[in-house]
């Protein structure tokens, strides 16, 4: 390196300096110590926000905020300020910002209000509404680094498909969320802007790769974000802060125009969702991105039109004797007490609803979990390393706060293999799935309803929300990438120290198990929140948010009862 | 090897020797010498058809044979014994078959004469329909040896989830066809059966991979076949041949449990797709395979009914004004005058039917060839030589007749690849796709539609049915692989050598362009049949068809203009 140029410390301080210089001054608030775990309250006591602007931004449901919207009875410019504010607070309490553009996204918003006050109508399905944006998704002018000093100064000269459907739609992109270094990581820490944190207990991990997002929306900073699932990358923040979301199908959201690494690895790749504090604004981006014909822009992106019929579940009896399979365990770990009791208050609000529940038979989950890591091992260390060599930077190795490697993290070094070799672990990955399709199909003789199983319901991780850099067993999420099948997460309930209490084992299904078993201490994970996620079919998006509306509903119901 | 093992040699002469007891004794005709190039007439000739079968095998659109087949008009045992008689006779001409099951298929036929009889009402859409299957279809208890030595033996335990589909819809697989080693060549030769022969003119190449289905419908021998493409497999033969074809969009059809080279190559896979005298028989096959959801079979098949609105040209202005594109050239070589010639009668029938029909723009179309090239390249040599070293078989290095490499084959060696290098590969294959849909969407200021150039017409070869060995140029079919474009293939005439004469020419846009040019010779091409290839956007099989049906029936109308 010449002596003129700096040191990669050098450009990501600088980078963080100007992060910071676009905060508005009097947007800075006084934070609570670092010893106050839950930070959820913030927004409404830090005084930044006036009583209209926590209105807006306590609403729990995207549907009323974009009917408020398209009727104007709420301007974007109000709406965008609120969640503006919120965002920035959400900053200073658990750093899930990267890019920060308060102007632009205002005047945005000024044009949206104009449009309707001009023609009468919305611009579109997401008129007037502010969306988050993991650190992918670029946005023309803005840097993307996804957390690599190498990419500062990297200035986008155009959008990504989907922001520019994004703006088809009406909506207002209005900041950009941190990501761990590499994305491949199921927290979220990198050498620019560190380490972002879970605001229902600071001494957690949001998760990741979009811990931002999950951050962020986990402090209602945004009511509706865009994050990416490689492997659980959207549902495992999503599920760590109490939000939906949806992992859809590889490609039926376009994907083209935003940065990643890996790329060309097109076997099991990477997709971009949706989080959000609602089901309906699952719904709403999932739809409103079909409708706006993604494949005219992304020749990736599935050609196939929102299938109305499905989401009214026509090929699931219309949704009146739906049969759900749970997955009590994936052979790998066993759920910690909090997530067998959200599969236990699953199994009875469906039962309550008269609704079939049924045990999910076994499957080799460790095998297809280990052909997709070695998938994506095949050439990912020569990517990082091509990526960081530009400017030196170190590839992180750990989540650990310490920097000290545990020998527990996932994402181990594996030998680069050669093309005929990733070749014939794509086979085995193509039998796996063709065995995890016959046993779906072979479900129709338990199912008492001609069907094979309509949706397979399953923890999203052994446990809930984990102590930093202790994220270690993406087996529950990744094996639906492997076998491509879309899947929605829904919040269930929260961690009691009182209910969840450790009972003894002293057998373990692995190694892991056993590090998790004796890592659980219902205490430390207080507060945290406990989600689900519900399994479909293979570019069946439409009948999975249909049904996880339906076990959404029930979960209601069976709580109201007490 | 063991001095008790067969040689390859040994292996390959006794299953031909299997081959030949498979056709029955009485079946044996007279064959005409080597030097009559046209065999088309020989079924007719031969004496072995009765005049019946004749009329069933002279039929020219398989909507009629469907109908009188579901009527009960023809019984599938009169319809599939006539179709065999004319197979095995083609065999006899153009060696075009593989496994020949003649028992076995009569006794298929005899049940759906049988449930059609029962249940008035036939099986399902292919009800009683003969259909033949390139020598990948697995089909329970035979060989599928795809010309590999190695594979003799290798019996199949189940049918391929297309065959299980073609079963259900009440067809008749009834006979396999020729391929040539590794699929990988766009001829016709291996090591067991042999060569197959265009039966136009025998002096020429069916083409391949698919050569044998080329052939063997060439011949009338079978009135629908399965083929595969995975750079103009489907395509080339059909050319060759003067069929219609359709090479569908990756896993619109279900390929699961078919045998293949290169498993595991997800990137540019081969598709498999219908071969037919008829259009109507193109459409028959793609609706009826997808409407029983081949998606709950085979884990890769996409999730996408038959769109009936979409073959009714719904997004195409419903048909009414259509705009139609012709790729002259594509930058590499220069079509013959053959060749040329459709593409004239192409533009003048459809404009005689009122239609548009502009220009293709230019494209980088070399450049995306040479990357689809890399990409199979990357792990195929390894692929080859693993089939090939179990019983020490070589791998084949030209088609060329004398077996002496002319240093113009397509499938030259390139080095083995490592995971990291294909991904590159692919990403570049990514960002070309993304450039031709800009382009593509771009030509809507040319239209005068509004919309873009609805649809391609492009040559599926720079030449007709080319002399054995010398079939080095797959650029106009390879390309719409790398972009996943459905592509229809149909006849427009023949090579006349008082019209198709050879003009001067001293500018060439490759080395192969000169060959080619100095190879042309309108005599030596005579009677070869001229197609092109109708191009639609990635799954939009269903408006390639509706518009390759516009298509044909302005060439009929221009044709019957004189």
């Amino acid at each position: 390196m010449s002596p003129t140029m700096s040191t990669w410390q050098e450009l990501a301080a600088e980078k963080k300096q100007r992060q910071q210089a676009a905060i508005p001054k009097d947007w800075i608030v006084a934070v609570p110590p670092v010893d106050q775990l839950d930070v959820t309250d913030v927004p409404a006591k830090c005084g930044l926000l006036t009583p209209f602007e926590l209105e807006i931004t306590d609403t729990s449901d995207v549907g009323v905020l974009l009917v408020k919207l398209a009727a104007g009875q709420w301007s974007s410019i109000d709406v965008t300020r609120a969640y503006y504010k919120r965002a920035i607070v959400a900053q200073q309490v658990t750093n899930c910002l990267t890019e920060i553009f308060v102007e632009r996204a205002l005047a945005r918003a000024g044009e949206c209000d104009a449009y309707l006050k001009k023609n009468g109508k919305p611009m579109g399905a997401l008129h007037g509404l502010p969306i988050s944006l993991k650190d992918q998704v670029r946005l023309k002018g803005l840097e993307t680094t996804i957390g690599y000093v190498s990419w500062i100064g990297d200035y986008a000269t155009r959008d990504a498909t989907l922001a520019t459907i994004l703006y088809e739609a009406g909506a207002v992109p209005f900041v950009r969320t941190n990501v761990p270094q590499t994305l491949m990581w199921p927290e979220t820490f990198n050498n620019i802007f560190g380490r972002t944190l879970n605001p229902h207990n600071r001494k957690l991990t949001c998760g990741g790769s979009s811990g931002g997002e999950g951050a962020l929306i986990g402090m209602k900073g945004s009511p509706l974000g865009v994050g990416s699932d490689i492997g659980g990358s959207i549902r495992i923040p999503s599920a760590f802060n109490g939000l939906y979301s949806l992992r859809p199908s590889f490609n039926r959201i376009p994907y083209e125009g935003s940065t990643n690494t890996m790329e060309g690895q097109d076997s099991i790749p990477s997709v971009l969702g949706p989080l959000s504090i609602s089901l309906s604004g699952v719904k709403a981006f999932t739809k409103a991105v079909i409708d706006l014909q993604p494949w005219t822009k992304d020749p990736l992106a599935v050609r196939k039109a929102w299938d109305e019929e499905g989401y009214q579940l026509k090929e699931h009896g219309n949704g009146k004797d739906l049969c759900f399979a749970i997955l009590w365990d994936n052979g790998y770990s066993l759920p910690t007490p909090p997530i067998r009791r959200a599969l236990e208050i699953a199994k009875k609000a469906l039962e309550a609803k008269g609704f079939k529940v049924i045990d999910w038979p076994g499957f080799n989950y460790g095998e297809l979990s280990t052909t997709v890591s070695h998938i994506w091992a095949a050439g990912s260390l020569e990517d990082y390393a091509t990526t960081t060599a530009k400017i030196g930077e170190p590839v992180i190795a750990t989540m650990a706060l310490d920097g000290v490697s545990s020998s527990l993290e996932w994402l181990t070094p594996i030998e680069s293999l050669s093309a005929y070799e990733l070749w014939q672990l794509q086979k085995k990955r193509t039998e796996l799935r063709k065995a995890h399709l016959d046993l779906w199909e072979s479900t129709a003789s338990l199912t008492g309803t001609g069907r094979p199983v309509d949706a397979i319901i399953s923890p999203v991780a052994p446990y809930a929300a984990i102590p930093h850099g202790k994220n270690a067993d993406v087996t529950y999420t990744m094996v639906w990438n492997g076998l491509d099948c879309p899947a929605c997460v829904f919040p269930v309930s929260k961690v009691d120290p009182y209910i969840d209490v450790k009972e003894p084992r002293d057998k373990f299904l692995s190694k892991a198990d056993e590090f998790f078993y004796n890592l659980y201490d219902p205490d430390f994970w207080q507060n945290a929140p406990t989600c689900l996620q519900l399994v479909g079919r293979t570019l069946e998006e439409e009948a999975v948010i249909g049904m996880t509306e339906i076990v959404d509903a029930a979960l209601s119901a069976y709580k109201s009862l007490g």
